[in-house]
Order: C-alpha cells, then structure tokens, then sequence
C-alpha cells in the first residue's frame, strides 16, 4: 500500500473495431496499466502481458465494474477501463463518475484519485467517415435505448430534433427485448423530418463484414437495424453524389460562399 | 497520366492538436501521400519530406481547396486533405462532396474516384474527455458560426434542443465579426435550459495552455469564448464529482440501475 498514491483510472476509447483506429496515447497508457476492466468483447481486444491482469465482465454491469476500478487504482493500481468507441458517448465514462459520487460518500479519499477519460473514434464519426460526410452539419446523438430514459422522452426528443433540422445519429437503435420500438421511431421520424430524408444503417463499422445501406425514410424496415448497428439520419438537404451520402455545410437557400469558396466554414479549433 | 487510375483523395482527421491523438491509419495514409492539401495551421502539422507537396491555403477557400484535391486525384495523385478534429464534423469532408457535386456535372469522370474519409478525435469529444463525461448523456453538436445559416434558424435550434433536454457542444461560438451573437445565445441558452445549467469553456484542447472553466449558465459571459473554444452545455443533471463534470447515463427520475449496477447501457457496436 506505499505505493498508494501512484495508482490511477484512464477510461479509454478503444474506437469502432478497426486497430489501426486507437490513438496512440491509449495504446501508451495500456502499456502502463497493471489491470483492464471492461465488457468482455473489449477486453478480449487487449493483449495479454506479463504484469497485466484483464477484468472481463458482462455488460449489465458498469457501476460494480466502474467500482472495481476506483477501488484497485485506490489500492495503488493503474487500471485502465476500456470502451468501445469513445468511452464519453454511451459509454463507461459517465459510469465511472456516478460510481465516484456514489463510493466517495463513504470514501472521500476517492476524490483525489487520479481520473483521466482518453477520447476514441466513436461509431457514429466512424459510420459517417464510411458513407461520407452525412453528419457535415448541426447534428444529435441519441441513445435509443429505454433502460436510459422512458421512451416518452425519446418519441419527444426525436421530434423536437428533427423539427430543428438537426441531423441525427442513434446508437442501441434496437434490441430483441423492444422489437417494435425502432418501428415507432422511424414513424416519429417519416412525420418530423419527411420521408424522402435518407437514412443510413452501418453495422459492423470498420470491422470485418462492415455493412451499410441508406434509403430514404419512406423504404426504412426496422430489420434494417440491430444492436451492431449505428443509425444515421440525415437533414432535409443530405443527399447522395455518386456512391456517397452527404449533408452540405450550409443550411438549404444560405449558401453565400458556395459557387466562389469565399466563406469560412472549417472550423478554427 | 498512365497512372491516373491510381490517384486519391482521403480526408483525414488530424485530432484536436496533441500528436498522441492522430490515429494510425491517418499516418499510413500520410506516408503514401504525394500531395497534402489544407488549411495553413494544418499543413503545419505535416512533417516535410522528398515526394511530398504541401499546398497550405487560407481557410476562406473550402470549396477551391477541395477542387483542387479533386483535380489533382484526377491526374494520379495522391491526396490527403487535412482537417483539424474530424473532418466530418463542421470540416473538410462536405467541402469536398459539394466540390465532387459541382465538379462532376463538367467531369463525370470524377465521380469515380477513390475518395475516403478517415475520422478523428474532434474537438467536443477531446473537450468532454478532459473535463469528465459532460456528452454522456444525448447531445448535439450545433455550429454557432451564421456563415452557414441564418441566425434566427441558430436560435430557433438552440431553443428546441434545450427544450429536448439535450446536452449542447458549440463550434465556432464566437468571432471579432459578430461579437453579440455569443451574448444573445446564452440568453436563450439560459431560458431553455435554466440558469443553473453547467457549462463549460474549453480553450486549446489538448494543446500547451489548455484553459477549461465551467461555470452555471447564470454566471456565463460571452468573453469566456473565441474561435478557439468549444463550449459544451450540459442538460439540467449534468453536476460537479471532485474536479471532474459529468452527465449521468439516465434521465433524471429514471434509474432503475443506478445502485444494482443491473442495467445494461454501454453501447454493443
């Protein structure tokens, strides 16, 4: 325990699938770890090590694993709690700080645990790289799963979205235990953002047996859509040039600089 | 020109700015490039070398710039369009489908090109990351920027989404040529999310002098951004854990897991 004060959590973000799409200051601080804590797919990524010891846990489980985490880096460990994509967006991110404020009541030393959240390439810029560039302007992501919220709230969100313009992407679109969910929301969808506005289903993105079909939201079929699958709706302008899917950068009838190239629009960050 | 067939156009995504950030394909495609084409920042980040051309460019000509990638693809070179973040968000990967768009309507041919997008880390995800889990939770990612539509559509989003319960991450929140849009933003912001809504100023992510300041929208000023900020706002149960802001993965009032640690929510793709 004299080396108490070394330990330290990273929840990092392994990306879509593809190795060649980890940042390379994840791959540094694996390096470094002593323990990874995870769902079992995405431990099952790591390779094992002398000096490391891989956690693999089923994925109802983020707050006793986010927990198993604080506690080891507590005892001195550097672990590493690793997510698919970016672990910030639907992921182990916001679990690994819920099972802070929970576990810091009864252990206030917790809170000067040495946290850090590495970014990764979430599924939905992957998605979108694949296909083109549907999400090149305002966009939302949305988690379409109702162990998060009812699903009230995501009928409301979808429409209050698609009534702003925004294009949007889904992750949990669908699951055997709410088959006929997604079939509602691609009805909310017809009615917010028309029915001609192209859809996108990408599954296995960046994975061997990658798959992507887009349509527009009048032939959208909810089997189109499983839980491998990153749903991507596009605005009212999103369309198709030769075999790619894209959203222009400007809002349809306010595309000052189009013909000359005269605006800015790359961002500056 | 016999190798014509050869060329390419990838768009790739060179992260926020810390080299540990830039995922490893960008650099193998960097490695076969003949040609490297971007904003002049960007192309900075280019390490020179024999057999390739950097072509640096101000960042009011998207549309020339991508063109130029185009035309160039078409003569058997190979092209890596740089942009800071991920090109699909609010960057280079729509410039060049609208150029494609254009392009092809004299040279059908182009629209046979190879053209890839390779996504990177962007700047709201490096900015989340390093301040805690703010997107955890659904969000949007809206550029505040009125070069690429009216700011009345801004306001009219801005309003719909907050009234969403979304979380928010702004590009391009504030220039010297429009310095009172920022100011009329968190007004609305302020209504429709309420004023004790964290959120967070995220300056030179990743960079040296990095500044994150995250304050309630109450006490929010427009100073606290520039063109090199990305601002993040949380919804209304985004809250504070030690030194760390973070979005919790339920809805407010719907947490069945929350204890147990039963609830499935880490995304499966």
């Amino acid at each position: 325990m004299n080396d108490a004060q070394k330990g330290w959590v990273v929840i990092a973000g392994l990306g879509p699938g593809d190795e060649r799409m980890v940042i390379p200051e994840v791959q540094e601080v694996l390096a470094e770890a002593t323990d990874v804590v995870g769902y079992i797919p995405y431990v099952a990524r790591i390779a094992p090590r002398a000096g490391l010891t891989l956690h693999a846990s089923d994925n109802r489980v983020e707050v006793d694993r986010a927990t198993q985490a604080l506690q080891m880096a507590a005892e001195g460990k550097r672990v590493v709690v690793v997510s698919s994509g970016d672990p910030g967006v639907f992921a182990m991110a916001s679990a690994v700080f819920e099972a802070l404020e929970d576990g810091s009541k009864a252990q206030p030393a917790w809170l000067d645990l040495d946290i850090r959240v590495l970014p990764g390439i979430t599924a939905m810029l992957a998605a979108a790289a694949a296909i083109g560039a549907p999400l090149g302007h305002d966009f939302a992501a949305i988690n379409l799963s109702d162990n998060l919220k009812p699903w009230e709230l995501v009928e409301r969100r979808l429409q209050l979205v698609g009534e702003a313009g925004l294009a949007m992407a889904f992750y949990n679109p669908r699951s055997k235990s709410r088959p006929h969910q997604f079939a509602r929301a691609l009805d909310v969808l017809r009615a917010a953002c028309g029915a001609e506005t192209l859809i996108t289903f990408a599954r296995d993105v960046t994975k061997p047996g990658q798959e992507i079909l887009t349509v527009p939201l009048k032939d959208a079929r909810p089997d189109m859509a499983d839980m491998r699958t990153v749903v991507i709706v596009g605005n009212r302008d999103t369309r198709r040039v030769g075999p790619y899917v894209y959203t222009p950068r400007f809002a349809p009838g306010h595309q000052p600089g189009h013909q000359t190239g005269q605006t800015p629009t790359d961002k500056d960050t």
